[in-house]
């Protein structure tokens, strides 16, 4: 059995570093790649590239919105068309970095607030999937399970890679219980490694309180900004290990 | 005989509109397209790709610096790497976005600042050369005669298109005279468009005060934001079709 | 008898250049000056400053969201915290400009989408309102009559200068009638002038149906953006001074 | 004996946290305050003011070239008067935010590539010194001795702390050593401490020679981005009270 493992990477800027890439990296199948909105710019996205070839780990753009005061985590209204042109632009600027490095770009997963508006905004949705079509008709697009944007990659022919969290608690609607709520995340390493491994065997998300959504998961994002997101990836990795669950890239996976 | 005009378009940026795009596309063989740093977003990116088709026109890159403050016309001392990443960033969020319309990117010259630093300054130019062989190693460098770009294309072995100026005045060292200078700019279209065909006929660059510096020209730059730039052009594009001399893209030229 | 008239100006950036600024400036009462966020860059508040000051006009800061790209006209959902120290950072930076031209800033004014926002947002109006407050509690908060805003400067104590619009056409509801639709501007001279006549004698907003709402009103603004912005303003000036109205800036008129 | 320890403070941005500021703020008599081009925004400014009035620090603006990219690191080329309008912009913005918690902005110390240019460039000095007057005639610009800042500030009746470094190996002609050298900068401690209180007794510079260039110094710096900056600080203040030298901010020394 195999599954892949994502999560956002190369998240630093200029001299601002953030996150823990070098401890993840090697634990992943898939890195989502700031482009240099939300952060990241061309010099972190080089290095980036480069420390996903020496790992396997395959290659994701992961375009945001243009704020950096706000980290790609303010909602912003643009008209679709521009939304489209500016997820366009942020591929295909790392298409040609990864270019240069004998690599390429793979799949894409939206941002912060660019990802939870395009959840459940179809416009959004879409233009993000237009915009990933221009650039690459073989990316994949990285979806939350039931979200606009997995409907909008089915219906624009695009491969989707449906996605769980790792460290997110479920509510009974399938949805993820919001960042807001003190409760949202598991920073507990064996609950968290418990929620993959029983997501995976009953091909369904289970909630807080016991409910069980029929889903189909090719892929766990784990929250690399998490203070808790090392530990909780190591017990991950060690249940999948365990339980005979190699961890791949996207493309091995839905190749 | 054939010869290339190129001129700088798309440096409007969001609501902010500037030059006079629409009226020189139609007598220009190749565009340099802003890449949303010093100018240009991703929506006036697209508009002008689709008005470079619709005019035969080739499109090129225009990389600036990350300087909209100043235009791009502030000289800015970065590394050499962390250039060369920056421009091939810039290059490849155009090839997308042109993939989208269905055409590709063929050209680069830097822009404003970054074009005066690499015509001097070797590591300027090499990391260019770099960026641009990066994202594509058939992208044609256009460099002024003489200069450390052109010098930079032939030791990378990159296709360069040697370029001279409609409306600038030639010191008799063969450079064109500091723009600080009230003198630096020619604005009456007639003597733009003698330049122009002596230059091609001598196949040499005229000083000013009548010095010839012996210079292949490919490519013919006219200045898109001086208010001379429309009456200049159409003095330029006469004087060539009455002397048999065709305006073509850089491809076919060089191809 | 004696009213405002206010305008945004100073929205040049860099090179970039746009708005009526020299036809209006003579004819308006108060500037509402960008701040670098939306539009505007130090040298062009400067300008903007030494104009207004030339003219006997009074200056306001028209903070905006930090959002070139879309000209400050795409909603942005931030913390409100977030943003009353965005606006005070804001009005901070012109009043010292201004200092430096022997003037000071006497209003507010929220530009585009955070006009909007706070129009109807109790967190956003509040807000504005503090980092109004914090920068000098003498500041006039420009509000559109009825407006969260308008709550918010009452509710903090702070001046309030009640808006209407020289070129919009109102609703029943007493609300401008969106931009998106098609006959929300006025550009008719004569029709704008009739327009702020009609709400100064009868005190109250007229809607296009006719409707009558009660509202005092200090200042009209102009769209200094829309191409029938000056000759709409010398219509209206013609108008007032017929009347005998004479235009003052805000703080002659509440102080 | 009293002397000035000043530190570099807030230059974090939005989400991407750096530096020791709670370790270094309650050793420091001055904080230089970010003021959201380099780094720094309007959020961090005002905690950062916050923190600097609970320690009783004294609060500088810190301005720096607009280049998030390159940390404001990168020699950027810009008229003048363009920097000096800037400057004020950035010391504005920073005493308004300073206003709402009830302190003000008594210093002023430049950034990055803007400091070490300023450092030999006349107009550069003069074009920062104009910025601070027009901000607040009664600011301190601190400015390394011997410097062309600390010319233009006497040039303009400006208030100046001259300026020596905690952590920085210094060359026979008075100037640090260039970053750019590996043995630039003292890491060890009790180096730093000694050079500290061999500096203040001998009214001098000493170069790693041991040359003694007489030297007033107001106010010492330390690099608050090193790895080391906290011991080192450590160090220093232990050896300051074992000589009874006092630390005091900036306004209690020139005032």
């Amino acid at each position: 059995m195999r599954i892949n493992i994502n999560a956002d990477i190369g998240e630093s800027f200029g001299r601002f570093k953030v996150g823990h890439d070098e401890a993840l990296m090697p634990m992943i199948g898939s890195a989502n790649v700031a482009c240099g909105m939300h952060a990241g710019d061309p010099g972190i996205m080089v290095e980036t590239i480069r420390a996903a070839i020496a790992n396997g780990v395959s290659i994701g753009a992961h375009p945001g919105f243009n704020d950096i005061w706000g980290f790609g985590r303010r909602q912003i209204r643009m008209r679709p068309l521009d939304l489209e042109y500016f997820v366009t632009y942020q591929i295909g600027a790392l298409q040609a970095l990864a270019r240069g490095q004998g690599a390429s770009v793979t799949h894409v997963k939206p941002h912060g607030a660019l990802n939870n508006m395009a959840h459940i905004d179809e416009d959004y949705a879409m233009a993000i999937g237009r915009g990933i079509k221009t650039a690459d008709p073989e990316l994949i697009y990285v979806a939350n399970v039931g979200s606009e944007m997995a409907k909008a990659a089915e219906r624009l022919g695009l491969k989707v890679a449906y996605e769980s969290y790792v460290d997110r608690v479920y509510d009974d609607d399938g949805r993820m219980r919001s960042r807001e709520r003190p409760d949202a995340v598991i920073h507990d390493p064996q609950q968290a490694a418990n929620q993959v491994l029983r997501f995976i065997e009953e091909k369904a998300i289970i909630s807080s309180s016991g409910k069980r959504i029929p889903a189909q998961i090719h892929t766990f994002c784990v929250h690399g900004d998490e203070p808790t997101a090392v530990p909780v990836m190591q017990a991950v990795r060690s249940a999948l290990h365990a339980a005979g669950i190699e961890v791949v890239p996207l493309p091995t996976l839905l190749g």
